[in-house]
């Protein structure tokens, strides 16, 4: 099977086609794709003209399409965002509705920023996308036009709204949300980590090995029980700092809580409020969609699949 | 103040401009706009790339955008639906964006049909939009385009979903929803009218007066209160066609009943059956938004408003 995945120099890029090598992988990205067996690299600007039909020549049966301007670079360059979030995305489904007998399936990475408050503490499936960055809404719209295309048989697609993924691998960035996995990344190898908001804030998480499995899942599945909803918001699990925290004494004893630090950044604390705190997720839970059991599990697979 | 008005030539726009002619009116349509005192007439392609330009050339304060490719013809003409009801929007958008110290408020058009199947009986305000037909895509994309420029300051837009309208001036149209004006208008002037749905069939409904209240409302309240979330499911009157037969025997005398024949129509019915029966509407009416009163309401302020 050839698959196509947009985005393939991102961390869930690089070990989605880490995961499929058995087949004949096509990787693209803005800067220079995994140079894996049996695949072909495209080093692309999504938004230039040519790059939808490009991406599609050789018909990948299947698509994964991650790439995107991350929210902050949305929300600071508006063109940028639209071009690459809105406008790339659609071109690429006009790309496929021009090839003749051609309805891949998609597999989208949207986001839960399709959200914005007021929201419930639980959000259900059927709740309302009133974004509140320019991401958010480029998110939604690409949800909509994903449900739009496969409604009239052009796609067969899937938008998935995915958890903080943590322990993300790496060293610390930027992001307001990095610290979720810094407190446990860094002191699991040694090293010491802040903690910038209470031990009592909650959050929504995913390991990367789950998210993963959702895509993975989401390229295989059944898709008739979708119907016209083609967004499903995937389950994660939902924990305290406090929860973090007893599972890496659990893992590296309580020395490891020494590594942290706790110098609190109200900014941090202000965009980490705003964000949801839990999804009932149903229905991917009924559609198959699994997530990890625990922060314990959480922990076990980041020392398993990190180099 | 000057008011644009896209959409002039349909009945809403009409009724508009003729509410507002104490203003400078700009009157937009693709066919020639209604030739009122104080107005200047654009007929304009919506799609035409230098038409934005044209309609906000006099900087209007207030803009009502009514114009659309209906559902059916959004349906049958994928690129033309695309083209007018979210190129061209967002062109307009865009158009005021690339203006310096522009803010106007927008008043737009949506629907209710940014809402599929399944829902509840009666859809709350936070209800996810997923549309059934690409016309509803295309509303539903607008509003969330609406809401972030909103946010960002651009504009000051509200986006009304609009109950089915009821009683339609004119004459018998082919839209299956045109049969519950028919019913009503027709008998009220002596005229036969088919009925080709059972009469326990509930609807949700705004007389033309209500609408144009509607409108005027969103263009002139204190948007503050809407904060990110721009889109109004504005109230209407649930009933059904019995509930309307009874309103119409009261007005007219029970002959005027004598006047509709029952000839079942199963494309009809079926259409109706996947609408929308009632939405709780509580956002809108604390924000001053009020429906009808009656069906006997409905049908004096028609009698009152036809020529």
């Amino acid at each position: 099977m050839k698959i196509l995945i947009i985005g393939a120099a991102g961390m869930i890029g690089r070990k989605l086609a880490a995961a499929h090598t058995n087949h004949d992988l096509i990787l693209a990205d803005v800067v220079a794709p995994p140079d894996l067996p049996n695949s072909t690299q495209l080093t692309v600007d999504l938004a230039a003209p040519d790059t939808p039909a490009r991406l599609i020549a050789q018909r990948p049966e299947t698509i994964y399409h991650l790439a995107a301007i991350v929210s902050g670079e949305a929300e600071a360059d508006f063109d940028k965002g639209y071009a690459v979030n809105l406008d790339a995305t659609r071109a690429l489904l006009e790309a496929i509705r021009a090839t003749p007998n051609y309805h891949p399936r998609i597999v989208y990475a949207s986001s839960a920023a399709v959200f914005g408050r007021p929201f419930p503490d639980c959000i259900p499936d059927d709740f309302h996308t009133v974004p509140l960055t320019s991401y958010g809404t480029q998110k939604a719209i690409a949800e909509l036009l994903i449900n739009d295309y496969s409604r009239r048989g052009i796609i067969d697609g899937v938008s998935l709204r995915l958890p903080t993924i943590c322990i993300r691998p790496g060293t610390p960035n930027r992001a307001a949300s990095s610290f979720f996995s810094n407190i446990l990344r860094e002191p699991l190898a040694g090293k010491t980590a802040n903690l910038p908001v209470p031990e009592g804030t909650r959050h929504w998480f995913a390991s990367p090995r789950a998210a993963i499995g959702f895509f993975r899942h989401a390229a295989q599945m059944d898709t008739g029980p979708l119907a016209t909803d083609r967004a499903i918001t995937v389950p994660g699990l939902t924990a305290t700092v406090a929860d973090q925290l007893a599972a890496l004494s659990r893992a590296a004893g309580p020395a490891a809580l020494k590594l942290i630090t706790r110098n609190p950044d109200p900014a941090v604390e202000r965009i980490v409020a705003g964000w949801a705190l839990e999804f009932t997720a149903t229905r991917a839970r009924a559609l198959g969609f699994a997530a990890d059991a625990s922060f314990d599990a959480i922990i076990e697979a980041h020392l398993t699949d990190t180099p």
